[in-house]
């Protein structure tokens, strides 16, 4: 199902727009807990294809537009290119599709090749702990959908927790980011509008009791 | 209005549970991009009073529960003391009220003195980077409310700028919090269950063209 509530109210700062496109974006922002993360980044930047994409970056964070695929594709690459087995770093994100305010610009969507990045990062194994609230907007029946993807996170072996305000998973980064891409396959296919926030974490130096 | 609608539902992980006590709460973690990240946030731990709330930490979070002035509170206070000029430094994190999920514990709620951590911080000034999203759950008009805190912003003289999947603002660390409460305020007020993100950034090396 596609918005196709495109916002004409004129008292709204974004009135006129919305798009009824098949445009999925990733809003993120990296954080690696050391001196060198101008360089962790700006290396892990490098080495990641954003070619299928389009980019935008200011002083908060940086968003990824296009097919759902490449836009998962990108934000998998980055991380997992720069993780690095010494550094406690966290991603920090959300994907989104549907807003209102959307526009058609923006974005890429015409690419036809395979997502570029999991071919190079997918041999590269480490865990991670993740948290993950997901926002089904303009529904009134949104538990269902937080209550499925719960479900498909047990499924897909993530030990899913219910912790207030989020829920948390662990697994392989690999299996974590498949979630994270079929969540948002998912909603984009049952809601007009929604938002899925997640943090993905690794060495963190706090010890946790099981 | 208060959330009403207990979750009955026995094919949810959190059936039975929902709150109709006065429970806010913050998600949020702290990521100072240096080093001694963990001396940072331990020393900022120190200084910030969190005798009004109701805490909790795992690997991933903190997450502060009460009145929403306390919980506000506490984590501008920690913030504020964690604050150094030479370090970037970013707080991600949620505030929510009215989850069906919730539960009536984990919270403290019978605190009558003012707010304990303004009064020794408020003369601490510094400016801040911020972008926030804010999503109303279960309600169809949830862009009627986007819009009233976007012009909240704007009256408050934080430049409100929409870009992708949110919006920035930018100001005193102090005006900038006391924002980020009276949205909250004003959304228990109109919505039975909503969720602001948030970002707050500091000492940014990333250079943005006006």
């Amino acid at each position: 199902m596609q918005n196709t509530a495109a916002c004409t109210r004129p008292d709204l700062p974004w009135e006129g727009r919305g798009t009824n496109l098949d445009i999925s974006g990733c809003r993120f922002s990296l954080y690696p807990m050391d001196d060198r993360f101008i360089s962790i980044i700006l290396d892990s930047l490098q080495k990641t294809d954003t070619s299928a994409v389009w980019g935008g970056s200011d002083a908060l964070s940086t968003v990824y537009r296009g097919k759902l695929a490449y836009v998962a594709d990108a934000v998998r690459g980055l991380f997992v290119n720069a993780y690095r087995p010494d550094v406690h770093m966290a991603l920090e994100g959300q994907f989104s599709k549907g807003c209102p305010g959307d526009t058609d610009g923006d974005s890429y969507l015409f690419e036809n090749q395979p997502p570029p990045n999991q071919p190079r990062v997918q041999d590269k194994h480490f865990s991670v702990l993740c948290k993950i609230a997901l926002y089904p907007l303009g529904c009134e029946n949104y538990i269902d959908h937080i209550a499925y993807v719960y479900q498909l996170a047990e499924s897909m072996g993530l030990h899913p927790a219910s912790i207030h305000y989020a829920t948390r998973i662990s697994g392989d980064v690999h299996v974590v980011f498949d979630y994270l891409e079929e969540v948002c396959a998912y909603m984009q296919e049952v809601a007009a509008h929604y938002v899925l926030t997640f943090t993905v974490s690794v060495n963190s130096p706090t010890e946790e009791r099981n």
